[in-house]
């Protein structure tokens, strides 16, 4: 175990496989930093929200008031960026990788329905505000965008529930979409946090207007919530990071994926039945990699 | 040819190739379909910028008013958006996939310092409308998040000339910093969209402020400005497909990307001498891809 830690030998064979062991075991802690980092960085993300509009704009009220807009941002930090990451990233963890797969899958289809009802709890906040205010609805470009990311959000949702939970869909079918899922997910997410960014921007010009505190002079609201915004963006980011490197993705049926070994302290991979039944999907398409020309 | 319009025969095993070819000519027609949307979409984005400001915003000239400012927004679409993602998606050209790399690295780093110098002239013309109108530089969350996605921008280019055009580094370190690499071009592209949507928003609500046309009335030039930066969305996120659809991926020596299966109509690839001699650097790290457990 504390290999690791011995003093650098001359540059041979030995030291080359010495090396590689020291490039796993820095993997593997990498993936566990990345992960506390996470919990960490989201809970910051939730709680400095709530600071906010709790300090700044007097906290919440569901009564169709501005106190009623307040739940907004946090409904959309909480449900549309942390909640839908965590949900996003149930298979990254080494636990998903044994046993059955549907388990996990239903965790992922809950989590991520929790996430969407809260994301949609945002949007009737929001809508209340303006009908009581006569406020036109969805003029900004900032609306724009967030409303077409909660469509999409339904969408991948409800496509993602047809295909991979209800069990009629051929395995092949769902080889073959899974990709476009996956790549709609960090779609989603990129989208969001857009749609954050764009909106505590346009917040803050709408509430640091006046002569004495403008938005240019920096105020410590200005501070304080741009932080906020750059450390939504600093989470998405770590897990844009996760969600896209590959070595820590579960495996594919008898398939290492691009760059990934069995590293120790990882649990050892158990096939679920559904996938394990004659030829694996990519391979019945003749898509199965090859390892040659 | 015509065979992918012929009807469809009874399941069985001819017509699963049927369809397996089918699917290949598909693909192949998605890849052309992608490119061909792209070079429309980014000419586009960059003709309705010019347009915006040309037609509501009286036009260009590089004198500190608020005519330099308009600048802003015409280089960074061009240059942190169109030019960068015509740089990033070079390698996704089938031409690029056959004899030395050489030239395309050449290329892929002079289109990405273009769009750099671009970016730089960019903020460059907005800073200099701020010296001149005495306004505070770098306070709201937009020009936050923009200056860290020049200064991303800025270090990957630095890194990547280092790392994968100077001769001097080991191709083992290449391979081992590609992912990251790649990554990061990803996060850039992203970041840079999050901005343009945010400093579009952002101007809206300073030029729309006035009684008789504010941005909740939705005026022309509002649902203008709001659709071009629909539009930027919209073409950002057929880069990431392109670029994070693994079989237009140049393939490494001697193994397909995952999915990657070679198509009718596409160069058939020739190593290049760097990465033809002995072992691949993932082989000599031990990361090579293993068919089977």
């Amino acid at each position: 175990m504390w290999d690791a830690l011995k003093p650098a030998e001359p540059a041979g064979t030995c030291d080359l496989r010495f090396f590689q062991e020291r490039l796993i075991r820095m993997a593997v802690g990498w993936f566990y930093l990345s992960f506390y980092s996470l919990w960490f960085l989201g809970l910051m993300c939730i709680i400095l929200t709530i600071y906010w509009v709790q300090l700044w704009h007097g906290g919440f009220a569901w009564d169709g008031t501005l106190l009623m807009f307040n739940y907004h941002p946090v409904f959309m930090v909480v449900g549309s960026v942390v909640l839908y990451s965590a949900a996003s990233l149930l298979y990254r963890l080494p636990q998903s990788w044994v046993g059955p797969k549907l388990p996990w899958k239903i965790g992922h289809a809950m989590l991520h329905l929790l996430a969407f009802i809260l994301t949609v709890l945002g949007l009737v906040a929001v809508f209340q505000l303006h009908r009581r205010s006569r406020i036109t609805n969805l003029y900004s470009l900032h609306s724009w965008l967030g409303i077409v990311t909660v469509f999409l959000f339904a969408c991948q949702w409800f496509l993602g529930f047809v295909v991979f939970l209800l069990p009629w869909m051929s395995v092949w079918l769902r080889s073959l979409l899974k990709p476009i899922h996956v790549f709609f997910g960090v779609v989603i997410l990129s989208l969001s946090i857009a749609s954050v960014i764009s909106g505590i921007n346009e917040k803050l010009f709408f509430s640091l207007n006046n002569a004495t505190q403008p938005y240019s002079n920096l105020p410590s609201e200005a501070i304080f919530a741009n932080s906020l915004g750059m450390l939504v963006v600093v989470f998405g980011l770590l897990v844009l990071y996760i969600l896209l490197v590959s070595s820590w993705k579960r495996p594919e049926t008898g398939i290492l994926t691009e760059g990934q070994v069995w590293r120790p302290g990882f649990p050892l991979p158990v096939w679920d039945g559904a996938e394990s039944r004659g030829d694996s999907p990519r391979k019945a398409l003749g898509l199965a990699r090859k390892t040659t020309q």
